[in-house]
């Protein structure tokens, strides 16, 4: 049964907030605060963002004229009032929908969402292109950029901004300053936008007015009075416009509002916990794993620094993992392609940087990688977390990393498949000055031979025979070495095969010599890789054997963006089964 | 015979520079001013932004004590006059010795150069993580990055400048500001640079101390008493500096100082030439059939806008043609990530964007490409120049488009062989609203059939059968169709074989449907691409028929970095010759 909402019930529409008293729209930020609670403990999702944003959505909705004027929500982490209003309520008041929308801005759900967005510092290059768009097809519509304070480090929103405050018509750029990225912020920028807090906009030394901006200060962005007024004098201006908003990332929920990281993104049930303090329970994972090596190693060696970009609770980099590291760590903020060029600028000043960072928002970096660390040999490590097909919405598919990054000339790129092998990686990527070295940290619970892994990666493209066998080769690749070893069971029993088992460890190379010698007795190679397959791992085997009788099936996930599809469904589309797989031998032999 | 060169012939480390009196200092720069001229009029290379840096140069190398001291040239097109002062004089005094070194920093020439460098806006996250590895090691040296205004803009250089600022200890950011980019800056950054400038400095409202560096401006940046006296100032420094630094772009040769886009580059013999009208010897080129094409399109349509991020010349963009098209032409300056942003915006908002990149810079948008465009669908255009294999520098090969491009999800990346086929994707490209579409300008003389091409576009990854043969299916691709061609013909005229020869248009995907049919009288597919074969067309070809007895070879470039090797080598050592090629194919049939 759901409960009755005094506010919320009235409101199908936008339209319908521009009749609402002060006590009513005060009312109705409290209901929604609720909802947001409620669903993200159950499922999970970006907690404090949202709260931080509830009443400037509604003051937003209420002076603008959405969808005619646009909002492009950049990275969209906030938009759960946005949906709220706009149609989407049902997300939200009712617990059977609770998965009916996704947790970004997505164009197919509503017209008031213009784009699909889950990367951030994106919305104002968007907006730019709304705006000249609209002044070159004769339009009259606000175009309204809504970004976080984090997001505004990243290139992308940089560059945006100095081509957005030269667009000679409207565009409004509202800043959400909270004071937090997803940890705390990082970079100059942030003095000044906490110069201007303090002196309520009125400091002479402003970022946004140096870029040609009409400035306006919102002091309490939870405020209805504050807010309606100053986005009633923005609206329809006929330049370009920043409006900088100070609010409570977090705010109505004590602990959130206090630790605003721990709060940003929460997993189901985390409301009705106890504060579990972070060690307490603590399980090894393959991120507690990089934090003990990364203290490990950092407490022998003083030039050795992890890095992360704006997300260090991806990897392991705990407040206390940090605390610890000192001055040997460094969060760059969001800035991906700054962390990459600057872990290449360490290796070669002599320093030995261990760079962590989301397959996903690797993305951000191919020229760095290319041009500033590759090209320049650079011995930095950088760690991608989260490598793998998911089952996650389309905008942090973890599954391109491989053709990404196998493709860049120079780089080492590799796929341990167990602890040892990952800790044997990283010692070999660090004591070596030769090769730049990317490490596809394993993607699944950690699996322990108990023995130290002693291969010696410096004999770069060097695959590992697990076991030798005939008529059918098996190349199993990082998290996918254990379906390998599946697979090759399957074959013993249902088919009598004795095939060969191989662990490539190497993403970024053919072992040629060892490819020649299966052909003596080997009629098929299959490839098996965690991650997209079109530029990936297995095409360049397909390739190798291309001139030859060799038969080569290669598996993996499919060129295409998939939104929240189960892992399970997705593996039985991409045919990543023993029993699929087995079915394609068949055909194939 | 050698001119005697009354200073350069005693300066053989910068050391020698010390005890140079300000006339002999001022008599350096001419002789170094004359040297960059007679070599870059014999060479072709970078001429106005190393004109501009003489006594500048002179300047940092007398003060500062490199290489113990570290300077990293941004883009390092400014480097010329660093490299006659670091011991590579004969590189530009003898012209026997013009191609000895390169036209960028390279570290494998002088214990001078860090990094090699060429793409713009990396140099102040690179000297932030030299200055940082310093910290850690326990150093004392100055780490000097020396930047542009015109890179300025770029993501990287702004994430860069946010972290520097609080980096807390020596750094020193010296911007090179002559107020142009290749052609003129685009920005509301560039505001604020001319506000310094007018003030001398002096203005409140300062983007640099916004971010928190300790800022100094030099009014002349030719003028030797200033420069020294600033860069003795800020060195050994404790903390960020900022050195904001007014020279001319092309100073010391008249036109270079007036015409300072002209003047950027040269071709060998320019200066000997007298100035030439633009249209006067224009002959047909891909460039100036995008641009008439453009031009013609936007006559009819108000919504087409032409976009090029700071590098109009490449893609045709002449000053004529921007001032033409008016507000349907923008220069976003050096900002791709926001010109692809920008340009899915544009779509999105009903406009027909159109944006030229350059094969190489097209590198540092793959996420954009994948998040702001792709998973959006946004139908804009963009069309890469330049894409192929070539002899050029390190820095600026342009075979690696393929792989980035052709694997992210809903692209439907072109490849036309001709100007017919060019011109009829554009119109497909802008007459859809379902695919991003991005073309691979041919990089080839123009080719022309004379007759429309009536192809329909839509029918996506649909290849073109030029030719039916059997035992053999050549599939040449965009430049590399015309290859193709002439290998058919070998074919014939060595094995009496009558090839297939198929035109695939669609480099992002494989038509199927005709793959399987060639299974019925083809032994042999060989796959031709003008690009990096690693996560390339051809490799999709090879996966495709791992499971058949279909034979395939795959051509094109290896996955190197190579220095200006010659095209003629690449081509004998990629067997991209018919000869080579059909020698490959004896041993495989």
């Amino acid at each position: 049964m759901e409960k009755t909402l005094m506010v919320l019930d009235k409101i199908n529409t936008p339209e319908d907030l521009r009749g609402l008293s002060a006590e009513e729209m005060n009312l109705l930020s409290a209901e929604i605060r609720d909802l947001i609670l409620k669903k993200v403990n159950t499922t999970g999702g970006h907690l404090g963002p949202n709260l931080g944003m509830v009443e400037a959505t509604i003051a937003l909705h209420r002076v603008f004229n959405s969808p005619v004027d646009k909002f492009v929500f950049d990275v969209s982490h906030q938009c759960y009032p946005h949906k709220i209003l706009t149609g989407r309520k049902e997300g939200f008041t009712n617990p059977a929908k609770y998965h009916t929308y996704t947790g970004y801005t997505a164009p197919e759900e509503s017209a008031h969402d213009l784009f699909k967005v889950g990367h951030t510092s994106t919305s104002v290059s968007l907006a730019c292109g709304l705006a000249k768009a609209r002044d070159l097809i004769g339009g009259k519509e606000n175009v309204v950029a809504i970004i976080g304070d984090g997001s505004l480090t990243g290139g992308e929103a940089l560059e945006g901004l100095n081509n957005a405050a030269v667009l000679g018509s409207n565009i409004i750029i509202v800043v959400n300053d909270n004071d937090m990225s997803i940890a705390e912020n990082h970079g100059g920028l942030y003095s000044n936008l906490k110069l201007l807090r303090d002196t309520k906009g009125q400091a002479e030394n402003n970022f946004f007015k140096t870029l040609g901006f009409d400035y306006y200060y919102i002091d309490n962005g939870h405020d209805f009075n504050e807010l309606i007024s100053v986005f009633d004098r923005v609206k329809d201006a006929d330049h370009p416009v920043l409006v900088h908003m100070h609010t409570i990332k977090g705010k109505g929920l004590h602990e959130a509002e206090v630790d605003k990281e721990h709060y940003h993104w929460i997993v189901p049930g985390e409301l009705d916990k106890k504060p579990v303090a972070v060690n307490a329970i603590r399980k090894e994972s393959y991120e507690s794993i990089t934090a003990d090596y990364i203290l490990d190693r950092a407490s022998k060696d003083s030039s050795i620094i992890a890095i992360s970009p704006a997300t260090p609770g991806v990897s392991g980099f705990t407040p206390e993992f940090r605390k610890k590291l000192g001055k040997n760590y460094v969060d760059v903020g969001i800035a991906e392609e700054h962390a990459v060029a600057f872990a290449s600028g360490l290796a070669k000043g002599g320093a030995k940087p261990m760079l962590a960072v989301m397959s996903s928002f690797i993305q951000r970096t191919y020229d760095q990688l290319s041009q500033d660390l590759a090209l320049n040999n650079a011995p930095a490590t950088i760690l991608i977390f989260w490598g793998g097909i998911t089952g996650m919405d389309a905008t942090h598919l973890s599954k391109y990393d491989i053709p990404l990054i196998c493709n860049i000339p120079n780089v080492v790129y590799l796929a341990p498949v167990n602890k040892e092998e990952y800790i044997s990686m990283m010692d070999w990527a660090n004591s070596q000055s030769a090769h730049s070295v990317v490490i596809r940290v394993p993607f699944t619970q950690v699996i322990s031979t108990g023995e130290k892994d002693t291969t010696d990666y410096s004999k770069i493209n060097k695959y590992q025979v697990v076991e030798s066998g005939s008529e059918v080769a098996i190349l199993g690749l990082g998290n996918f070495f254990h379906l390998g070893v599946k697979v090759k069971d399957a074959l013993k029993a249902n088919l009598g095969i004795s095939a060969t088992l191989i662990n490539p460890h190497f993403i970024s190379g053919v072992d040629e010599e060892l490819m020649e010698s299966l052909k003596a007795n080997h009629k098929l190679v299959i490839t098996l890789e965690d991650g997209a397959l079109e530029g990936g791992f297995g095409e360049k085997i397909a390739s190798y054997f291309g001139n030859s009788d060799m038969k080569v099936l290669n598996f993996g996930a499919r060129k295409e963006f998939t939104d929240r599809v189960p892992l399970e469904e997705l593996y039985q589309r991409y045919h990543l089964t023993p029993e699929l797989i087995i079915d394609d031998i068949k055909n194939c032999l």
